[in-house]
């Protein structure tokens, strides 16, 4: 079961998730060392500090191919468990259908292992805290939202940009950062956006894209771009 | 300061939403009448059943111009609680800064009351749940989603589908649930498709879209679309 625990905030996760949490035979959290506290595990201790939480051991940087095994590992790693009958909770950070190593994980579980109940338990995400703590109204009436990634850079952000009734989110964009505020720039929206990084944790910083520093962030930054038209 | 509830199962609500409803010295909720218990007033009520919750009276089919003047009416309502110092809840479906009517209460505040502190709470949305409760993984990689509404017509998500990486989401479209259904079997993405209304609402239906009856739906019904490329 994967279980959205909120961004970082442990006030931001759900009553549903605390009580999956509590129900669960064994609760997980991704990591990337057996000594290191992932964020999710921090967000479950937090929020369930009688809770043991195991480590699941992932190499983040990976590339495809060794992602695909460091998934099938963690699967392989969760089958006895399964075999036996229990119910076993992944934490994970936002949503766990959105963006989430848990659908990695939980395919490579379903390709072990058939007949496997998956189910998710929804979560904040970051932009939906982004757009509560700045204080930005994402959308109203007719206006459209368009998520996009700029893992390979800004091309889909540009793209996204074009419709001025439409709100955009940018994800995993830490590293494209300056061409991201480049292209908000040359759009003429960089006034509607807003940038956070490390939302409710310590160091968390909140605010306008013209104001940003011009170099990379960390690699869950999120932008957030209210639709300009509003403002004429 | 706006409260995101969720879409309707009380589980949905964050702890920071329930705490944040203790803490203010006046809890208000949407309504249609005064002597109507709005959905949001439900939510509250299952998870604050020691509160007592206001109610703010909407004409909800109200043509533009009269949504404004209801929307100054609310704000109106709120300001002599405001001008004695009060921190007042509206509880709001949802997420407050998504679609929500927090947001015209909120601007009919500032309108009246420049000085007013805005805070938001966020809230799980309609899709998010949807998605957890049909098992549909919405994004992976750099897939990307987009948000529109068929307010109008299915307009919006004819343009929407024609990217096959795209998971589109359409809120507001009971009313043209027949030419949504259309729209997307014309696009080749029907198989894709779940909706859902009254989510965990006595009366709840999820299903395929390829099964749903051809008919209108309830106003607040969700309808999510995966992106179809993962499956050539």
């Amino acid at each position: 079961m994967g279980i959205g625990v909120g961004p970082g905030d442990p006030e931001t996760v759900t009553l549903q998730a605390v009580r999956a949490l509590h129900h669960a035979d064994r609760v997980v959290a991704p990591s990337l060392a057996p000594d290191a506290v992932g964020r999710a595990e921090s967000i479950v201790r937090q929020v369930a500090p009688d809770l043991t939480v195991e480590r699941l051991v992932f190499d983040m940087s990976a590339v495809a191919g060794d992602r695909l095994a460091s998934h099938r590992a963690a699967a392989a790693a969760l089958t006895p468990h399964l075999d036996a009958g229990e119910e076993v909770a992944f934490a994970t950070l936002g949503d766990p259908n959105i963006y989430s190593t848990f659908s990695s994980i939980a395919a490579a579980v379903t390709a072990a292992r058939p007949n496997t109940r998956i189910r998710t338990v929804a979560g904040i995400m970051a932009f939906q805290d982004l757009a509560a703590r700045s204080a930005t109204v994402l959308l109203d009436g007719t206006e459209t939202l368009q998520l996009v990634t700029a893992l390979d850079g800004p091309g889909p952000l540009v793209e996204a940009l074009t419709n001025e009734d439409q709100a955009v989110i940018v994800y995993k964009g830490g590293r494209h950062l300056p061409a991201i505020l480049k292209a908000l720039a040359n759009a003429g929206r960089i006034d509607d956006a807003v940038i956070g990084e490390l939302l409710g944790l310590p160091g968390e910083r909140i605010g306008p894209a013209r104001d940003w520093p011009d170099q990379p962030a960390s690699y869950l930054a999120t932008v957030i771009v209210a639709p300009s038209k509003r403002h004429p």
